[in-house]
């Protein structure tokens, strides 16, 4: 019943791309009467971002280029949470594929958190998925997992805790089939 | 029982007015120490705006001239969402009528929201209003829609949803017609 | 069975206090590294506060002196909601008695709007008194009114409603003597 | 049935351990373009922390080194609170065993306030321990005392409430003691 390659590729999620507007941060931008912008991200977040990365989870964060902000707060936001912020597009997917292939992965062993319309492929596509509870429909029902949290407010930690879980749940899976294998 | 009137100008929106403080700000102003204010929205709300702007509605926010706001911060919410920023007065209607004019539309062309007493007879003139759900009672009586988010929370993102179903069924209702016209 | 005094004297509210932390904010204080300082007001808040003014109820915002805030705010909320700010001791009580007999009126012509402790004997004297609805227990039970709105979130303006519609009622039931009277 | 030992030591707290983050604050820390940091502190709690203060209850506040905040920020938290700030590591009980035994305290006599994993063992060891109402179950697993009020929301007063009831309690219990040795 379990064939060869079924148990050496079991579903370990390696990379994590996670939306910082609406996800990471609440989605709200606050504009100052100076010029001055500003974002708040939650520590707890950040605990779960380095949760996955004691792991070994790889934690990809992504700034959309349609609400751009500036370099500096990128720096800041990378500081952090020691990941690596990247700029996408409106399809999301057209600027991630390459980095998941070069990394020698395929989707399955991917996890993607975002929270709108734009994300909807990446959702469908990747192995783990979740938006923050305040998400729009159209994003919940591409979505593997619906966190309680809203965005900003521990979804992405909640959304680690789960896919840490998976990952127990998948090698406790892979032993009992060793086991099952050599009983027979 | 469908005139030719009737049939040529369908309730659809071109033009939509909704106001900054409250539907797409929570209502809040920061104030500091140093002299400086800000004001936060949402990335949802702003991706709301767009799906309207790619669909042809012309979004014009609002600011009252009782609640000054420098127009370094006008200047930013319009480059943020590609907006004009118009002040009105204690009845916005005033300064309103004018552009409605201007462009050749009717009221129940427009759709309007807001959050307030100032905004009740805009409210009940435009063909489609809403009020964010945490508005006062005076409000939400006066709008034809009660968004379920609160202002500066997806309540303008919710309500460009409404208005872009609306012409959805509007544009289906045309279609219907014609079809029920030409098999008679 | 209706005094002469008791006529010419209805429970008409001429004066409120309201406190500014946790009241007309959150109660929050925003700290910055570089020293800045910053607190939110709702518009909402400051619309109800307008309100007032315009039936000529004379609106004094207070200050704790236990979390001093800089001059500098003190003016911006002068500025922006038209009220004189008092600053007040561990019992505002001492503070406001000498305004209110200045003004030649009773403490139950006085509104009183208070989130704490503090605000105890100043909530039980005033002829009407409302803690938001997020108000710890002690500060609730001295109250007249409970506010559904939280702190900063438009409990002044649900406050400001209460005391309008209180006064509406006084003026109706003062005319409903006269005729009685009359009608004697 | 009530031995010489546990009379003359009741469960009184009189040292306090706070997290800054999550527990005075909601956990959030604003970030802006133009690098500064910010956080938000409820004067409740402040108001909170002074009464255990006048009770003689010592209170130290706890900084993260994992998040690091400047200086400057951890002198203005200092200022505003009366309270010592103490940066702590990974395992925050190898940098408190020492300032416990230095006051001659036992755990039993300590009240301990944190939000996360880390705070795990400190929170099991405390004779009153609490967690913020929105914090993670491994958290809230560990806290004798969960919180109804949400970090940064008032939690930090709902546990120094606690404490001082905890306190009288242990007073009267005390006394009572006392009269039935007399009375036997």
């Amino acid at each position: 019943r379990y064939g060869y390659f079924g148990r050496v590729t079991p579903e370990v999620v390696r990379l994590m791309f996670c939306n910082v507007s609406g996800c990471l941060t609440e989605g709200r931008i606050f504009l100052s009467v100076s010029g001055e912008e500003m974002v708040s991200i939650n520590t707890r977040d950040t605990v779960g971002i380095r949760m996955l990365q004691k792991e070994e989870v790889e934690v990809v964060l992504l700034m959309s280029s349609v609400d751009p902000v500036s370099q500096k707060l990128v720096d800041q936001l990378s500081e952090r949470t020691g990941c690596k912020v990247l700029q996408v597009g409106e399809e999301p997917l057209n600027d991630l594929k390459a980095m998941v292939e070069q990394r020698k992965l395929e989707w399955k062993d991917v996890a993607y958190m975002g929270n709108d319309k734009a994300d909807v492929n990446c959702l469908n596509l990747a192995g783990l998925s979740a938006v923050p509870g305040n998400a729009p429909t159209v994003a919940i029902n591409a979505a593997k997992y619906t966190c309680h949290a809203a965005g900003g407010m521990g979804s992405v930690r909640e959304f680690a805790e789960h896919i840490l879980l998976q990952r127990e749940k998948a090698k406790s899976k892979m032993e009992q089939d060793r086991i099952d294998c050599s009983n027979k």
